[in-house]
């Protein structure tokens, strides 16, 4: 096990009906003028955004508005959000939304404290040490970002789709209520839980020897995926199954799961090209790279990827050919990923094969290094990015 | 899934040679005149005690010291701690030890802010609310203190064993370096994995339905403690093992394996009188009480059990007959408490049949309220409690 920092300081409030608390959390952790931050017209419709005005008048904590973040955040949206906190005295800032506006938010956040250009912060030209103080009010369980210091965002300006992070970014508090998850869409849930899949599995896939504890809990986050998504995409008000999978979502990416191993999120890599530049969800192409990237890799550790379709997928051991089993565990992956609605190959992602040269430069320009690969499971060149792409090209159940 | 709140905000600094850094973390969270508490002479052969010192004089930090805290720790070392603290302006608790010294620690720093007596924290007078910070530098994994906002004290006067909580207890960093369990007795290590599982299994058994991350989170806990307590037996400089055993601990304790969900506690309750009167290992009283508590309460939800069995050890489900199943997971418990050199009875652990109605008549003055029961999963009467000792008296694998 390698030597790690866990650090997870955010206060979860979980459970029906709390958003009606997010108030209360606001003044608890000093907020004294408040930026809420939203998307689309889905919390607007819903009452949502009146029930957490409302908390917040309820103690007396005056507000500013910026809603129309869009599923994959843009830059152009921080922007904005930088100059309304500026120009209003912002001191907190609300977010209520999915990953995208907790994304928008937390940038908004590191920018608002910052002379220079926020885009420094992904572009590695800056490191993360102050931000203002974020809270959400979580609508969709996918992301992980209402318990991680990570952030995501769209330079619109060549559809650069970067990473940024730090423990200052890391939200005070997190409201999570089920019941708001109720409405969204199938395709939606299963998007979310394909993310979620995908954080635990980032993780899962590694080169540190003996690090049973997390293997453990990643297996147990996948697990209840498994169990539950089908359950909401028959019953979408199934509260148990929905809290199931709201708090795996927390679990599979505050680190407890990954703490003390190497990690590789070569396939967040490979996906961000997909979803930057088709604007496509996040959890679809991911449903396409990731086992496409498993295929690929698979041979470099056939007894990890055995260990995962006979503990998660509860595939028989073939013990006279392990790699009969981990080919199996992944056939397995992918099945579970069309039966809750996933894309599992470009064409039902509407991706296209001319595309692919351009996704390989990308993630050229945007992961490798002077060294000529990335990762941490398996190095990969760019050639190695365009074998990837076209496995998912023509993959299929 | 109960509505719930979970914050663990403590930052756990874990690996080898990380006690070095303890300074520095005692600075980052406003430490400038420490207390150093700890127990007996291992810390001081070690040479642990004058790294820790090392490490604060390396920041410039003024200390105190305080030893001699025992297993199962008493009043009169609170006592002696607080007034030290007041005498010499200590604003930072630092606890080099296992357990025993973390709660004392926890019990002087809510102590020393309080102008009554600090045992009315644990008789139920008063509520935590503010202490002196603590941080910890974890040498046996077991309790989970260094990540919980729990302490257990027991008072001289009676030898009452009784427990206090809040958030401003949990430590604000625990230095986690599995290097230093490596010389602790094979007896400690397996009394410390018990004080594991039970931490789980007291979370486990609960009436909440359909809480499957939970459940499979503290399936995680146990399978690893299944794996790595034998090779630490084995091989006590196993680091790996003993990493994951410590990291267990903390996962198993700081309640992401408990949030959600109505827990019982009554095997800790049982069990308080044993170590409280005999002064025995914690750990070693809960090996002999957990199984009989099990034994007692299985037919309540036999299905529970079944999948305890099936899912951590291992056990090939019964369809005809899930009792069997259930039977054959407590006995496997036991098979593997007794494999790791825990006592399964009275005659092992050195308990006396003819002290069965003190301890039951302790245990229903701490525990049972007005309405002649407590616990969660079954509520336990005084009978009840005579009958579970009973079962622990005569126990064998």
């Amino acid at each position: 096990m390698d030597n790690f920092n866990f650090y997870s300081p955010t206060e979860f409030v979980f459970g029906k009906g709390r958003e009606s608390e997010c108030g209360k959390y606001v003044k608890k952790y000093g907020g004294t003028k408040v930026l809420i931050h939203y998307g689309g017209g889905s919390v607007v419709r819903s009452g949502l955004l009146d029930r957490v005005k409302a908390s917040l008048a309820a103690e007396n904590i005056p507000f500013v508005e910026l809603g129309g973040v869009q599923p994959n955040p843009i830059d152009t949206k921080v922007y904005e959000g930088i100059g309304l906190c500026r120009s209003e005295g912002v001191n907190f800032i609300l977010a209520v939304g999915g990953g995208s506006v907790i994304d928008s938010s937390k940038a908004i956040a590191v920018g608002a404290l910052y002379d220079g250009d926020f885009w420094d912060f992904y572009d590695n030209k800056a490191a993360v040490e102050k931000a203002l103080p974020v809270g959400t009010v979580l609508t969709i369980a996918a992301a992980g970002s209402e318990g991680s210091g990570n952030t995501v965002i769209t330079k619109t300006d060549g559809m650069w789709k970067r990473g940024a992070g730090g423990d200052a970014l890391r939200p005070k508090f997190s409201v999570m209520n089920p019941e708001l998850t109720y409405t969204l869409p199938a395709y939606q849930t299963a998007c979310g839980a394909t993310d979620i899949m995908a954080h635990v599995l980032e993780r899962y896939f590694t080169n540190t020897k003996e690090v049973e504890i997390t293997d453990r809990l990643c297996e147990a986050v996948l697990c209840t995926i498994i169990k539950e998504v089908p359950r909401v995409l028959k019953n979408p008000e199934d509260y148990n199954a929905r809290a199931n999978i709201m708090w795996a979502g927390t679990v599979a990416h505050n680190n407890v799961c990954g703490v003390g191993r190497e990690q590789d999120w070569n396939s967040h890599g490979l996906e961000h090209e997909l979803s930057g530049i088709y604007d496509c969800a996040h959890g679809a192409g991911l449903a396409v790279i990731m086992p496409a990237w498993m295929e690929f890799v698979m041979p470099h550790n056939v007894m990890r990827f055995a260990q995962l379709a006979v503990r998660v997928f509860g595939t028989a051991m073939n013990f006279e050919a392990p790699e009969e089993t981990a080919r199996l565990g992944i056939k397995a992956f992918r099945k579970f990923l069309h039966e809750i609605g996933m894309p599992v190959n470009f064409a039902e992602l509407g991706a296209k094969e001319e595309d692919i040269p351009r996704f390989a430069e990308k993630f050229s320009v945007t992961k490798i290094g002077n060294n000529g690969v990335t990762g941490g499971f398996v190095k990969l060149t760019k050639e190695d990015a365009v074998t990837i792409y076209k496995i998912a090209l023509n993959a299929s159940v």
